[in-house]
């Protein structure tokens, strides 16, 4: 991130981080395209009742007022105002209900776009960053085999970002009806609350946890470690998942005939699907995990949370799950499921830690030189003529020495300095000459043929070793 | 636009809509990048302080305030609250000093972002739209040859979006120094309340104008019928302009040993320089127009508006100006010049008016169809391998009955439909045929070989003539 950033929690990247950035973004599209995904932008804002209304981060909320109404903000109850949406999830529901008619479901969509969290300032949290995000939405239905193919997406648009230094990623999936059901089987009443201290696990390990169980969902000692182990359980594919939950159900004496049983084998059966599916597909990028809880209370069945590979401080970099009820008007309902990646966090962990690099800062990969101010014609000429060829160009700021002129394509990262022949613009410049400022090789050159070295024709990023 | 969009003034685009959005995106960027300008993107917030200071719209701002803090909004002054920018320059002037020790000068950028103008709801009138902004900032001064350079490179960006159905666009081109040296020649004071109502001239007309020079600016008759005189100025090039600028001061007794000629002179040679020197490059791209006066209080002496043939009721689709003072940090300035292109009322156009259209709204050239949900995984293999080699593929959502699956290729505009032999998974799929549903041409094809049409094979945008 640019240091000095006058404003905390609004990250902005210098140039050359950028370029990083960009080339995420892009790879990111480039996966979710090739895999059938619809490209919509939703406006910036909500209404103050639909932001409200769901999710985690119901309580920090950027809310807007024209600078007019200053001061008389309060006349306005919060419902009605306008807020800035704070996940792509939220808006796509509200898109996906109003242009219903338009749509073909289900309805595959990616989105990348800015997303903000009227959070207190505080150190390495980010009021305002990226999102990339891949949903589908099905009208009334929506069959769960994209409970496992759109993990698996999202696994192999992270694989295409290794080249930039992400490690390996692992989804670590469960499912709410799974934990639900076990937690009523136990006598367990407060869902919402239990899943709230079974998400902190890994942030405060289980004797804290057993505590919070205790003291603030009316566990005994004996349910709160029973939630403990479930927690805990892990299995090589979906078999061994029941066998393993049904000894646990049997251990503490959870019915097979029951209800919350039912419910339980529900997920469970969705879970099993998921793993088995995924291994086949790809084995080892979708495990088990039954410690998943996700704090969004719109989840109804599967949730994911993805990890990398030896950087499990930067805790889950792609988060999601299906929602059955969080989109409907009036009879109908809109289920979907998704999955989304904190993109500014992923960037900040291939600049600083992971050293990704853009090649060069600029996208030109010639500079064209300029002898003389009364010569610039010459120069733009030649530019353009490599322009229209594809080749990214740009011209000397001034007429400077030829040094200066150097230095300034050195500084972007310009790999080509063009001198133009000393003859007028109308030749055919047949005297111009083309220095590599990074090998120091310089060699005659015609604008109509001459092309980059592959290796110096594109703004690139690689990893830094 | 969407229709039914829930808030006033917040365009969102339906899914085949916001492919030509994009693609006009794409394309710009393309033109930007080859030019060497380099992508940036600042955050969406800035400091009231800084919004406050600068530029036309500095009453239509956005304040945001976090949910927790609503009531006691006013306990904080404007200036120390956080708003969306109402344009991409202010913040780059923001970027620019704050980053200056990293940045190479001069600083060419492009940035594509949206901006927010907190106005009252208007018929017509955009909240949130996306500008596409070029600049070149300098550290200490700024070479005018920039300022025929940048217009141009907007008008080679406006030429390739004609095959997205824009009409030619058009330059106009003034410079507030002459201007503000032939008022100050006649004898007026109020050179911004003289620019502000010229500015009004297409608006209401000379009539009018007149009036408010008069009751507003504290013009004689006389000396509005010059100021309306200058605005109606026009010349084939830069000795013409010279030589009817002169007869007009002539006229009015503005003596050429004045300062108040001096400084119009200083623009008037800077005009002069852009339109015969664009001339040269690309006749009648870019042309004077001595009314053009921009609201903006920032430009200190280029300005410009573009205007579409035979869309003149959109006003300027692309304006801008040179700015001396925006930027600057104790003694250090940072002189800059740019234009900026309002988007979403381009692509509204582009849409509305003159019919782009998206060949398809799914990125997709091939839905895989599913006999059976026992065989998805063989379809699945299939979309895989056409993915592996860069053919973007979906996969049917369900085995329903073949013609329904027809039918979803259909809506979203996906060209083939690839039917995999009955065979098992693990064969080559020696079986396989593909349909194009357009032409209803069927052929047997090999997954590892086949290629779409090349007319099918991208998402591409056109005129529906």
């Amino acid at each position: 991130m640019a240091k000095g950033s006058s404003i905390s929690g609004f990250p902005e990247w210098l140039p050359s981080e950028r370029v990083v950035e960009q080339r995420v973004i892009d790879t990111l599209r480039n996966v979710f395209e090739l895999n059938g995904f619809i490209g919509i932008e939703t406006r910036a804002v909500e209404q103050g009742s639909s932001l409200l209304k769901k999710g985690e981060t119901s309580k920090e909320i950027y809310l807007l007022s024209r600078l007019q109404d200053v001061g008389n903000e309060a006349d306005t109850p919060v419902e009605d105002r306008l807020g800035l949406h704070f996940d792509l999830t939220v808006p796509l529901s509200r898109y996906v209900v109003e242009h219903s008619g338009a749509l073909a479901f289900p309805f595959k969509r990616w989105q990348i776009q800015k997303v903000w969290r009227g959070e207190r300032p505080q150190e390495g949290r980010f009021r305002e960053f990226v999102q990339a995000d891949i949903d589908v939405i099905g009208n009334g239905d929506l069959p769960d085999h994209y409970e496992v193919e759109l993990p698996l997406v999202m696994v192999s648009a992270l694989e295409r970002l290794r080249e930039f230094g992400l490690p390996k990623a692992t989804v670590h999936a469960n499912n709410r009806k799974l934990s639900e059901g076990f937690y009523r089987g136990l006598g367990l009443e407060d869902i919402e609350g239990v899943l709230r201290e079974i998400d902190k696990l890994d942030k405060i390990g289980p004797d804290e946890v057993t505590k919070l169980l205790v003291s603030e969902c009316g566990a005994t000692e004996a349910q709160a470690r029973a939630c403990l182990e479930l927690a805990d359980l892990n299995a090589a594919d979906g078999a061994e998942l029941e066998e393993k939950f049904n000894a646990l159900c049997d251990a503490h004496g959870i019915a097979h005939e029951s209800e919350a049983y039912d419910l339980a084998m529900q997920g469970l059966r969705t879970l099993a699907m998921i793993v088995d599916e995924a291994a086949r597909i790809r084995p080892g990028a979708v495990i088990a995990d039954l410690k998943i809880a996700r704090g969004l209370d719109y989840y109804t069945g599967s949730v994911y949370e993805t990890f990398l590979d030896g950087a499990s401080s930067l805790g889950s970099i792609c988060s999601g799950g299906r929602y059955d009820n969080l989109a409907s008007q009036g009879n109908k309902k809109y289920p979907g499921v998704g999955l989304s990646i904190g993109l500014s966090r992923l960037v900040s962990y291939m600049l600083h830690t992971a050293g990704a690099e853009a090649s060069r800062v600029s996208p030109s990969a010639v500079l064209v030189a300029v002898w003389d101010e009364q010569d610039r014609a010459t120069s733009n000429h030649i530019a353009q003529a490599l322009r229209d060829r594809g080749i990214s160009a740009d011209v000397a700021p001034t007429a400077a020495k030829l040094g200066k002129q150097i230095k300034y394509a050195s500084k972007l990262g310009i790999p080509y300095v063009w001198f133009p022949s000393e003859a007028n613009e109308d030749t055919e410049h047949e005297g111009d000459e083309v220095k590599n400022i990074i090998t120091g090789e310089q060699q005659p050159a015609d604008v109509r043929s001459w092309e980059p070295d592959t290796v110096y024709a594109q703004q690139t990023v690689s990893v830094n070793a």
